[in-house]
């Protein structure tokens, strides 16, 4: 095993105080809502009454009669972007999201937009809907995967195509490698089983909000939380035609994400909204509107098969995985179909993935998208399979580890393969080793379930801007929100590198206007790109202090040398002059050119998958169908932990989303398609009483193409919590669910089947 | 003459659309009193009644009692600075600072603040501050330079000693050439006169104000309306102790400035207030606040001794400038002492400055600090020469013309001396060959003054960064707030060199954390360093373009030339490839590298002085003592215009500003020390009806040391229209006016006393 400890850096992987905290526990922190303008107004949207709809009209004449209403915006004030031809914004279609964010031809789910309204306070913005007279065509409607893909299910849309029929399969996606057929024949067991998983929502706290002020002179400033200021510019610019130079995109402290805010909902309405009324105009949306109308993940209806030999060599594997797409297409495909089979070394791999639109809330982004859902049916067959053969499932995965240089179905080459430590970590953890005692007490099973997951980080576009102040002090810029901990990391490297107290390093989000184009927070890019660009920021100041050193010495800079913040003669002048501190040297940045600062923009590479490796102890009420997560042990190799707490934190977090999704989250329709729970009431997120302390075992093995060894860690955590719980009710229950959540109705149900058989 | 008309450049020269404009006039541009926060309170300090007295108590103890009072800051809960050592910041001495902004042994102006309370709302800080006891030591003060002077005067400052003794004298400053002895003794004629000018407001529209927000991690956000977003950080910073990286500065739009707003009042008391409250703390001064305690600009007492040989060579030039500097050192004696004479070759100059404290408040700069009232002397000292001489006064000023390398007795060799160019502008306008009609209707007389001016410029600190926008626009970011059109300027710089349509450049000013460390917008220096700085920057931008198109064609960088917004292969491979646009390279950004942008943090040097000479016809109603100006037409080498409509407006805005100070602006106190006309009614403000348009020569000598040859513009106008006015009554009048304002009383006294004599 390979696993490194941190080194005697002072400040990379110390535990120093996170810079927002202060600002988030106290209340001052503004959030998107926070933002305010004189001469403000509100803006509301109108969302269908129906969950599949042709619109035949909309008049708005008596809402813009409404004393107070100041504009109306429906979809004929969008951009239209024809649905013949793709226009793509990072993994974004303009094509659907202009539809998404106001309904064109149609009112594709219940609680679409269909119009806007400003007005002069909130009330009377939502009492001008009410105004706004639409004349629908109500069509039927579908909602679950398995009824849009039966041959006479409604068809959402016409002009999506599968195998030459309008169908609501509207893409499908396939990674391969080997020869299935021949891999199953030379399997000695296969197993093949089916599973079904649910859609759940991101949950962040923080609603989608915005105030768009938009001048006469064309230009406008957004304030809004998202995942990316750039983001928010490109597809405002896009979908109201106003050109990137003329948005200040301006980050709002961003209370929660997962993903679904790297999407836009209100910025162009909002954007349109103060155009046409001459207003600032502020939109928030309600807990309501976030369930009904944002992105959940995809449910999902997935059959994985897996082959091996008696000897646990896995020979080939086939995954079908069919996603919820919501109303437009765009599923995250390439979770399943790309992450399920990559942690191993299996020759014959055929992995399909169908993209199916139904009358739902089109899917946004949610933490690894889709990886999920696949090592949800991935890694519950390998637990048959373990069983099966009489192979330990940790033991299993090991022996069929991926290696160093090996090739990936989906096409990548792994530069570093940190699998196999992330299995050892668990099996020689305390917890792996301690035994279960299996029924504690009448009434109560438990059991214990491993699983493994894998996601493939990024790198991608970050820029930084690392400037001086004049009392020799450290200001750091980046262009990402920052929601895990990207400032409190890249001060500790600003410290680091610049050998200076970490107190004095600053770091702040610039706006579009105040740093280079820098792309979205997520993909588990952030703190491995900034660092990057940080890095070699510092490197352009130091190389500066040595430049001025050297002019104050009347030496050559490359006879100075930086160490522990002070600049000092080395070589043939070392020990002619005292050292000079950065203070120093900032004091007299003026006398020496000028300001010492330096930035970088760069599209960073070299990020290397993340893996990860979970155990946990599940305990089960059998009468009243509870599951609980008693004990839960995350390993996983995140390359270099630059702040361990936030790294334990993404762990932690991703970690309990798991066990939301395998155990209580779950959207709920009615007959009418209409969702039925859309309050964190009825929609049963895991708050702290349902989770335990969750176990982080942080594995350092540097990645030896980031400067500080640093890989992705958010998103490979959320992976493996789904099969490792399914897999310990299976060990506490001796019955296996093949659909999530495992909440107590469903548990119920099956512990009764089982008593009546039994 | 070697005036330069502008070349064919598209947009440098051009009148675009002013950038800040819509937002303006809409009345969307956010002053600093338009900030807002959830939960923040209301500051409000409490002032002197007295003039000059100790503090021996203060307790304020009823006013935290009050209901709604969060915090109460006085002297000691700022940093004291001890007045034995100076600690200078710029040209800002801490140790005078400190105690302007509270008030710390002694109160020492009427309008002193003494205490500052933050409440709920701004009522209750207003009726806390009345609950604040103050114990004094009423003694006995003194307000005019003259009784300031006198031996058994009012003693400000122990501490300040001059030749030995105890004095309200804080400093002098000496420039000298030759021997003013052997000069005088050279001339066949010598006039000596005194001169009297009053202490005139800046009078900006926006009062000073500040939103500060101090978290309980120590770091602070300040918004705040100023003429330096780093000037407030590093004044806040050493007057309260918190880093400067703790500190982010926000640059409101701002109202005016006009060299007052070079320092702070409200913001570190705000941000203690908030540190002490836990609450963002907003802080707005009212008209009569900022009348009575921001500063004027000095009043003076001059006197002006040149003498020449019978042919108009001036041989010999001496000064006294005795000014006000308020109740605490800091005089801008640089500008009578250094500009007085420096348009001039004259071969022996003696000139000295006098900074002499009393119990006003403090002064500030005001645009060419000091210029104005020495140029006031000097250049009515020569018109008297002139006619005594018999030559005419422009014939006289263009004879004695300082030249090119000659060295000037502040100090400087000039590099390029324009000043010929504006006197010969002037000889050769319509105004100045026009005849003047004198006598037009009973009661009225009219009269032409001409008078000359010199101001220093200046370079220093500046940066900028210049980044591409993925759809192919371009977005600069600089660090000083814009006064006079610095934005519209770059826009014009950048769309120019880029090749790019000017709309498609926004201009955006940074705050302290997001851009480099960029000194004041003072001096005339920032079009000239924002100009250095961006154009530095737009090169390598077009490297880097240059690079990427190089990629794509895969031949060498060198081989390809950058031009009309497009790369093309040059040399062998000219012609193989289309032209790359910079919107396709920027759209390729990604792929080929990252994002597109670049930034320059410089000490600029190779500013020229500015010299200016105006001409003005003058209209004298006899009976009622008014002055009207009639024509005015001001000639004024700007180096090149970027944007030429601000240029103009530099040069209206400034001599519009010396009528007010010529005619009609001075304070005026009663016998406790309490300024009586603390208000614009009062306080009499030139307004558009009192002033005729004014005519502006631009001439183009491009400055050789800037990229596009510019060079300040924005102070030398304020320099010569004191002394042209009184030029122009004497004109009118036969009788010269040894003190400003010539306001109506001054007027009909001195024409009764004429009329008495006659």
């Amino acid at each position: 095993m390979n696993v490194i400890t941190p080194t005697e850096n002072k400040w990379i992987g110390a535990r120093t105080v996170r810079p927002d905290g202060a600002d988030k526990v106290t209340g001052r922190a503004a959030y998107a809502a926070d933002t305010t303008m004189p001469g403000m107004i509100w803006g509301k949207v109108l969302r269908s009454p129906h969950a599949h709809a042709i619109i035949k009209s909309i008049d708005t004449s008596k809402a813009e009669a409404l004393p107070g209403v100041k504009a109306v915006v429906t979809a004929k004030d969008i951009v239209d972007f024809p649905v013949d031809k793709s226009v793509m914004l990072g993994i974004q279609d303009m094509r659907w999201m202009c539809r998404n964010v106001m309904a064109r031809e149609k009112a594709l789910f219940h609680g679409h937009p269909i119009a806007a309204v400003a007005a002069t306070t909130e009330a009377t913005a939502a009492e001008a809907c009410k105004l706004i007279e639409v004349e629908y065509e109500v069509l039927p409607h579908v909602i679950e995967i398995e009824d849009a893909i039966k041959p006479d299910a409604p068809i959402l849309h016409d002009f999506l195509k599968h195998e030459g029929k309008p169908s609501n399969i509207a893409g499908t996606m396939v990674a391969k490698l080997g020869d299935i057929e021949q891999g199953f024949a030379e399997a000695d067991v296969v197993i093949e089983r089916t599973f079904r998983t649910r859609p759940v929502h991101q949950g962040y706290i923080e609603p989608q909000a915005c105030t768009v002020s938009y001048a006469p002179d064309g230009r406008a400033t957004i304030w809004s939380s998202s995942q990316g200021q750039f983001m928010v510019r490109a597809m405002t610019s896009l979908l109201t035609g106003v050109p990137q130079s003329n948005i200040r995109a301006i980050p709002a402290e961003i209370g929660g994400g997962f993903g679904a805010k790297t999407i836009i909902y209100l910025e162009p309405v909002a954007l349109l909204l103060s155009k046409k009324s001459g207003r600032p105009v502020k939109m928030v949306m309600s807990r309501d509107e976030v369930m009904r109308a944002t992105g959940p993940t995809s449910g999902s209806f997935s059959t994985v098969k897996i082959g091996a030999k008696k000897d646990g060599t896995i020979v080939a594997a086939q995954g079908t995985f069919y996603l919820q797409a919501g109303c437009l297409p765009g599923s995250p495909l390439r979770g399943p179909v790309g992450c399920s089979f990559a942690p191993y070394a299996i020759p014959h791999v055929l992995s399909v993935g169908y993209d199916v639109v139904s009358n739902r809330s089109k899917v946004a982004a949610y933490r690894a998208p889709g990886a999920p859902l696949g090592a949800y049916a991935t890694e519950c067959v390998l637990d048959e399979l373990a069983e099966k053969l009489g192979i330990d499932p940790l033991e299993l995965r090991h022996r069929n580890s991926a290696k160093t240089g090996m090739k990936a179905a989906y096409g990548a080459t792994f530069n570093q393969v940190t699998f196999e430590e992330t299995i050892e970590a668990i099996q020689n953890h305390e917890h792996y080793k301690s035994p279960l005692e299996k029924n504690p007490r009448p009434g109560i099973k438990r059991g214990r379930g491993v699983a493994s997951g894998f996601w493939y980080n990024a790198g991608g576009e970050s820029s930084a801007q690392v400037n001086l102040t004049e009392d020799g002090n450290v200001v750091v810029t980046t262009g990402h929100p920052d929601v895990g901990g990207s400032r409190a990391s890249i001060a500790n490297v600003t410290a680091e590198l610049l050998g200076v107290e970490h107190d004095r390093v600053s770091v702040i989000i610039g706006d579009t206007a105040s740093i280079g184009f820098s792309n979205l927070t997520g993909g588990s890019r952030v703190t491995f790109a900034s660092a990057m660009v940080v890095t070699q920021s510092v490197e352009k100041v130091i190389g500066q202090l040595k430049e001025r050193a050297a002019k104050i010495w009347k030496i050559d800079p490359e006879a100075v040398i930086y160490e522990n913040g002070a600049c000092r003669p080395a070589g043939p002048n070392a020990g002619q002059f005292p050292p000079l501190a950065l203070k120093d040297l900032a004091a007299k940045a003026n006398e020496t050119g000028g300001p010492i600062g330096a930035g970088v923009q760069l599209n960073t590479q070299g990020a290397d998958p993340g893996f990860a490796t979970h155990v946990v102890d599940v305990e089960v009420d059998v009468d009243l169908g509870i599951v609980r997560v008693l004990r839960y042990t995350a390993a996983q190799d995140v390359g270099r932990a630059l702040h361990p707490s936030y790294v334990e934190g993404q762990i932690q977090g991703g970690v309990v989303q798991g066990i939301g999704w395998a155990l209580s989250e779950e959207y709920l329709y009615d007959r009418q398609g209409r969702l039925d729970n859309a309050n964190f009431l009825d929609y049963r997120m895991p708050v702290c009483s349902d989770v335990p302390m969750i176990e982080a075992v942080v594995l350092e093995i540097p990645n030896p193409r980031h400067p500080q060894g640093v890989k992705g860690v958010g998103e490979a955590p959320i992976v493996p919590p789904l099969a490792a719980i399914a897999n310990a009710v299976y060990d506490a229950l001796g019955r296996r669910f093949y659909s999530l959540p495992m909440s107590p109705p469903k548990v119920t149900e099956v512990m009764d089947m089982k008593l009546a058989a039994e």
